[in-house]
């Protein structure tokens, strides 16, 4: 089955320190979002590639692509005001409903082709799946004044790619806009489906402040 | 008025792919668990410092701290079965009940001076004070075959030192085990207190797998 992959790639920089949105930082020895397409093609070769960024930053991208010789079957979208609405502009151009499709951040350079292969076999299953790792640290929930230690065992943190059948998500994706929408799998449990989750990997960081950036130099020269 | 810190260095090194228990392997130039005395020494160089660790690793502690000059005055106690019980047996070597103490993870080497302040001020004012941050990912609850998604705005991810009167630690210390005591917190707070939150520091990590530690190198250079 056709499988596409929409990357996310509408960051700032703000939080970077940086006036380059994060995913065109160096990692290395390329732009982030570079390694980021590297992992899914060499998880699969002809995967459809699909990628959004702010409207100021597509030839931009564009460039980048051609310059290190990128398929050029690779379609760049422009971004919208939030993450659900760049995931629609993504959707849009997926015209094949009978295929699967998955959401990733453009900042998770570091997933492994493992976590790739099990969100896809796991969402031909079941419809969806989504990748989660536990927590090492303790966690407290906070109401108002007061604060309540948690069970942590019982919390995921949740990572991408969120993966789903292409019918399943476009039809989730016809809903009215929430803020509550923090990634594409509460998109689909608004809609009233259950969620699949999957190992994810520790090492697939989303890279949001400059310490990430160092860890991540260091998780790939480790890898190689 | 006096502050004691009681370092839980309780730690194997199986997840850490070692047998050396992690709070002893090496971080740039020296221990971990060096690095971790120093960082309260230099936010009080008269601060009273007990470090508890497993009865095998007793006199190896002690050897290490001579080795590398640290002062006489470090107690080294041994650790329990759980890390309730280490900081137990670290609260029964202190006698001053007009005392201030933390307790931090050997693990964290990278806990700021700042950090540290805050939550010993706050202890003095409140009773008690815990360093957190807020969580980057998406958060989801499981509950047997079902998961939600979880407003993540309301969590904190806790760290350590984690700071009291002494006279109330050692009061909650008289309650009998229960493995929902994950923390020092959680203790505290079945005994009915209400837990006060400050703010912690991104780089205090808790070195937990390799790649913890290969972080906390890049961070710990790019500091100096």
């Amino acid at each position: 089955m056709q499988e596409y992959i929409i990357i996310v790639a509408g960051g700032s920089g703000s939080r970077m320190q940086s006036d380059l949105p994060k995913q065109f930082l160096p990692l290395h020895d390329k732009a982030i979002l570079l390694h980021t397409i590297d992992r899914f093609l060499s998880y699969n070769p002809d995967i459809r590639i699909i990628i959004c960024c702010p409207r100021d930053f597509l030839n931009y991208t564009k460039e980048l692509l051609s310059k290190h010789q990128y398929p050029n079957t690779i379609e760049v979208v422009e971004g919208g005001a939030t993450r659900f609405h760049s995931v629609k502009n993504g959707l849009n151009v997926i015209e094949n409903m009978s295929s699967l499709v998955g959401v990733h951040d453009a900042a998770r350079p570091l997933v492994s082709k493992e976590t790739i292969a099990r969100c896809y076999r796991t969402a031909l299953e079941k419809g969806n799946a989504i990748p989660v790792i536990g927590l090492n640290e303790s966690l407290r929930k906070v109401e108002g004044e007061r604060n309540e230690a948690q069970d942590r065992s019982a919390f995921r943190i949740v990572q991408t790619p969120q993966c789903f059948t292409t019918a399943l998500l476009k039809e989730a994706f016809l809903q009215e806009y929430s803020p509550l929408f923090t990634d594409d799998a509460s998109v689909l449990e608004k809609a009233g489906y259950t969620i699949h989750l999957t190992e994810g990997n520790t090492e697939n960081i989303k890279i949001t402040v400059p310490a990430d950036l160092l860890l991540a130099e260091v998780l790939l020269k480790n890898k190689e």
